[in-house]
């Protein structure tokens, strides 16, 4: 195998993988429906040097690569393709450093979302994406992808905490871009190019990411509502009236049957929809009154602050097992991530509702209200062909929906495999050309992760 | 004239401008000492329609286009190159949208950065971007020079508000990118790409921006320090504690002395350095209790905090005033613009004082210390070669220093004609190549603002 041999002479046996059992492992992220191919062989490399190799390597021999962080995604933006070599980050995963008084930390692409966020808490520090995964999940593959999570509504996306980058290119040769200071204009933004590319540009191995200070623990509150339209309207007067919730979700009365069925946690089963708003600011209780007095006027039948921080967690947790929990209605699911400005989130949510009935399918949502970012999740039996076809066509006229009311087909989830041709239909003929345009001057070759986004 | 005939074909004729007095007076920006050229025509455009005609005039006759907005600039980036078209935008002024529910506005590229601010404020919502030239500069040259200002320790850069845009490209085509929600991962983030880009890529014809609610009235303190070191110890001392100032402003003895000589304005003289900071907290007064006596420990002589926000808005008066100050120091000045990480801040200014010495002139300093960013401002007589020789050369060592210390040669002015040998040695060879590699893909004919950047 030249391939193996020519990766062997900058690589250490044990970071080579070629047991076709255990590179099989490697050929999925989590995302449902998605085409995956056999990989060659897969490398995990620890230095910047080691990936530089790599890259030649695959240059040299025209060999597609595909980068996969912790494989948690949910677009198949990480999958195999046929004979590639799958680079796997997860061993370059230290904190390099975690500085203060620059309110920054240098890290690895490996390092686990979870592991950073309490390291950083440790100096009084706060890495705010959190993913749903973020257990889990890697901050290269959170760069890949741009994540999102609980957060954002108040503390923005992935995106907005990656200062400066160093990337191996295509060829391996090493860029640094970006910077460590607060601001600089220096150039175009290389950095935030590569930020969601999807590994598709380059090889992230190393991040300059930015900090804020620890905010106090935030307390919840959970309302009921006795339609989505009255959860959103209350949704989009907490937001008019300049409130800075530090999250506002919402749960639809599938979500909430599916999670209390999965783990008894007595959340209000007879609700049509659930909204949890929490504050971490210096008076939460205060804040928390206000916009619990905005959704008794929205039409609110009941509102119930959390009065521990515990309490507080209890509701986040329930939220956080929505996905796991609708996973368990049907044999498979599909998730969707259509967000649309928040004054439509109500067109959003009574539309796919119409499509569940027009397509007889049991689709539950939760969203990311607060962001209008909706995650309808259809439930339906793989086994039953019919129900299949009827998922992914209900999958695309949600996305259709979104377009419709303003939106985008991806808020934090991306394109990967699973929705290319809906990026095309977003981006327009003109944006398309541009974002091929830069995928060839970085990737002459289409090597890096082929297949994907287009 | 071929030229101005075929664009009187698309562009009403008061919208075309050719009398060489008046053009004249489009050749330059604010900055010193960057060249600028004669330009053929300045046309002033007022819809979307007629900047596509434009650029499909200038693609088909091979003619450079200079975009401008307000000309406040301070690196020469909208001078115009002779022969050229200067393509002003100021006219394309109207705000379309204001929606308090999603927090975005609208606008076209010629609106007041002040105008918007205030619109937006009667809805309760928050613009935050300020540059000094606030009441002059207009959002589409903010975004082509992601501009920053005093509130960026707290709220960030122009980059963080633009979500979206329509670009007129240069064969006149026009792309819409990026989003009106909150979030949002489709593809490659082209919107980020043209913020910062100098009209280099194409021509801003509508933002869509985030807006924030409007926070409260900020309150302000300013402290005495013995030197610039100790200053620069209480700002990395507010940081690290996990303060968050809505600004943190430094200025050094000859600004202070400077403001004092235009405007009488009472500042402390004797001072080697004035700290100001503020907060727009719920609780202004203990967040200024806290980092007074933060100031107090890193040694500051005196600490006065302002009592009502007439006394605060005084304090930052003075500080906005120190750039035209420091023009009447000498006949000349050259504004520096280098950011350095916060905890090398002392050493920047150290550095700063020691070319001051070395090259034998005035060079006063202040600076956007929460964000490392400093403005050494080089005070120099135009009619002395020897002294303007050595302004030169000591502004060309400011960017050095920052460089060796981690730093970015712009914080926020940008490159334009006046750093873009600098910029070069900031980005390294293979970062250039990228660089212009995407600037080849947005204009291949070279006519976008040519000599800009590289």
């Amino acid at each position: 195998m030249d391939l193996i041999a020519r990766l062997r002479a900058g690589l250490p046996g044990e970071a080579i993988l070629t047991d076709p059992d255990v590179t099989g492992s490697y050929a999925n992220d989590m995302a449902s429906f998605c085409e995956a191919g056999t990989p060659a062989v897969v490398v995990l490399p620890r230095t910047v040097e080691q990936v530089q190799h790599v890259m030649r390597t695959a240059t040299e021999l025209r060999v597609p690569v595909v980068p996969q962080g912790a494989r948690t995604g949910l677009s198949g933006a990480a999958n195999a393709s046929d004979g590639c070599i799958v680079l796997s980050l997860v061993k370059m995963d230290r904190i390099i450093e975690i500085n203060p008084v620059d309110r920054i930390a240098v890290v690895e692409p490996g390092v686990v979302n979870a592991v950073l966020s309490r390291a950083v808490n440790e100096h009084g520090l706060y890495y705010p994406p959190d993913p749903s995964s973020w257990e889990q999940c890697s901050i290269g593959g959170n760069i890949g992808t741009a994540s999102g999570g609980l957060c954002c509504v108040k503390y923005g996306v992935t995106a907005e905490y990656v200062l400066g980058l160093d990337v191996v290119l295509a060829d391996g040769r090493l860029l640094s871009c970006g910077r460590r200071t607060a601001k600089g204009v220096a150039g175009y933004d290389l950095t935030r190019l590569f930020v969601g590319s999807e590994g598709s540009l380059g090889i992230v191995v190393r991040a300059v990411l930015a900090l804020r200070p620890e905010p106090p623990q935030q307390l919840a509150l959970a309302a009921e509502f006795p339609s989505t339209a009255a959860a959103c309207e209350a949704v989009c007067e907490i937001m008019a009236r300049g409130h800075a919730p530090s999250l506002l979700e919402l749960m639809d009365r599938t979500s909430v049957r599916a999670v209390n069925a999965m783990a008894q946690m007595g959340l209000p089963d007879t609700t049509e929809a659930l909204l949890l708003a929490a504050f971490d600011t210096p008076d939460p209780a205060a804040d928390l009154a206000a916009v619990g007095a905005l959704c008794t006027a929205a039409g609110a039948t009941q509102v119930v602050p959390a009065e521990t921080a515990a309490e507080s967690d209890l509701l986040l947790q329930a939220r956080r097992l929505t996905l796991t929990a609708l996973e368990r209605v049907k044999s498979a699911t599909m998730i969707d991530d259509v967000c649309v400005p928040r004054s439509r989130l109500a067109e959003m949510l009574d539309g796919t509702a119409a499509i569940a009935d027009k397509y007889d399918l049991t689709i539950g949502v939760c969203a990311h209200a607060g962001d209008g970012n909706t995650h309808p999740t259809v439930c339906f039996d793989a086994a039953d062909p019919d129900e299949s076809r009827r998922a992914r066509e209900s999958f695309d006229a949600i996305m259709a929906l979104g377009l419709r009311l303003g939106g985008t087909i991806t808020g934090e989830h991306g394109v990967g495999v699973l929705k290319k041709e809906w990026l095309a239909r977003e981006l327009g003929p003109v944006g398309l050309e541009l974002q091929r345009g830069i995928k060839d001057l970085f990737d002459p070759l289409g090597i890096l992760n082929p297949g994907k986004l287009f």
